[in-house]
């Protein structure tokens, strides 16, 4: 297989950032924006990544599909690439990106691969790679290699096994961690802040829990405008412990957080568009007033 | 008042270390042993908390009640005390230094007040304070500043404000940070575990989740045996955040956790007894494997 055009669904945020990386060195990029929002056009216009229309003509276009979306779009998305791959009856490797959990690409999987398509199981870890080095992309899967040869187009892809679930497991308990220490302490700031004991607690955590309130600094200000598509990850995470015999409880709530900041005046910023003067102070200030009543 | 007996309920672990610190500050230090474990016998021998038998007799020697238990249990003492407070006719302080949230410390103060005793919540944060400078105990209530007299005996203590649930309210959003951080790592780490993914999420953790990773190697051995405590806590805490607002489930799968754990052969371990040279992958292995099937 020879890599001329990568096929992008959908070019946000990460699959923007992932698509000028390609476009950078040397390949071309495809989407297919029919219905998307005018944000994604745009995005996609900053990120050089043609509009091809219809998925059909995706999947003429391109050589490799890569499907980078919010979690809960993932097995549709792969409904639809499948019809067209019958359609036009071509063997075109899929490789799904997404922060799904190890049982849901592996039902994603047959879905691509009866309709004639190649599967491979990826996951992104870092943040969207505009520095280098800052980005790495897992993947799993018997066609993993084939998907591998975009690192000679500047990602940084790192194959696991031959299975697929491997590289979505990983994510989801990388995710765990980070994403899961957001959200505890997003909630427990806020309930400080209602409880009136900021003060008290800033200055505990200050002093004796340096480290962490340093990581909260850098991490709850750019979660913002994120919460929504991090509502739909952290079920994933949750489906992915409960498969493994753990409680589902700790990230269904980390769930409820994100849905929470999803639905004030910050969490309907845009990453682009968010106030970066902010202290994380402020925020919560705000986090704490804006949402009375959302609680699940 | 001044100050010379102080009554501890219970010596155990973190009540025992106090009590050194104000015996060794010239402070007599008693507790009423009757039924309680050999193992806190033990402890309150070595601390030299005299034991003086029931909770009447308690009440007759200390100047100050200290109660420092399991959340579970800390209405049900204050209840045996309150009736033993009654029968002495003493105006006693009592002090609740239990984690727990602000709403069941509050339900606590009449309990004591009826029965005319005196009442100052506090909370403590930091290990059991063998080193110096590493626990604080912050009080608050009206009557706070009379226990912050034990200021003079060695104890770090900080009062907050004149309301009962202030110091609660502060060990909530305090042990939300550091034991819901620990629990939800040892979640993920036992997913990848049984993932079969270890090796690989060690290595991304280890180069872009350092600091974390750092905070995870401390903080998890040493939880192991206190786990069955901490499950009583997480859910004071799902508890603290429920009344304002917040979800409950994060906290309540953070019980579930230590719920897990505390079943587990490491789970059943003593803080003295507690093999300290194992690794933290080989504490996770064994936690994968010995609790196979109690998630809730």
């Amino acid at each position: 297989m020879t890599i001329q055009t990568v096929g992008i669904l959908s070019p946000g945020d990460m699959g923007g950032a992932i698509a000028s990386v390609l476009n950078q060195n040397g390949l071309r990029t495809v989407s297919a924006l029919g219905d998307r929002s005018e944000r994604t056009k745009q995005l996609a216009i900053a990120a050089k990544v043609e509009n091809v229309g219809t998925l059909e003509k995706l999947v003429i276009e391109s050589d490799i599909i890569l499907s980078v979306l919010v979690p809960s779009a993932a097995t549709q998305i792969a409904k639809q690439v499948a019809v067209a791959i019958q359609k036009v009856g071509k063997n075109i490797l899929y490789v799904d990106a997404n922060a799904i959990s190890p049982e849901r690409v592996k039902a994603i999987q047959p879905i691509i691969e009866e309709a004639g398509g190649e599967f491979v199981d990826a996951s992104i870890i870092g943040p969207p790679p505009r520095q280098p080095n800052s980005t790495r992309i897992y993947a799993s899967g018997e066609k993993a290699e084939l998907f591998a040869k975009l690192r000679d187009y500047g990602l940084d892809i790192r194959v696991i096994g031959s299975e697929i679930g491997q590289a979505s497991g990983l994510k989801m308990c990388y995710a765990a961690l980070t994403k899961g220490l957001t959200a505890i302490s997003t909630e427990l700031l806020i309930a400080a802040h209602r409880l009136n004991l900021d003060a008290e607690l800033w200055q505990e955590i200050s002093t004796s829990q340096k480290e962490l309130l340093e990581y909260l600094n850098r991490q709850i200000p750019t979660m913002l405008p994120k919460a929504h598509r991090w509502v739909g990850e952290m079920e994933e995470i949750a489906d992915t412990f409960g498969a493994v015999g753990l409680t589902e409880r700790t990230f269904e709530g980390a769930a409820d957080v994100y849905r929470f900041v999803k639905e004030t005046s910050l969490g309907k910023e845009t990453p682009e568009g968010r106030d970066t003067s902010r202290t994380l102070a402020d925020i919560i200030a705000i986090l704490s007033q804006d949402n009375i009543s959302s609680s699940t």
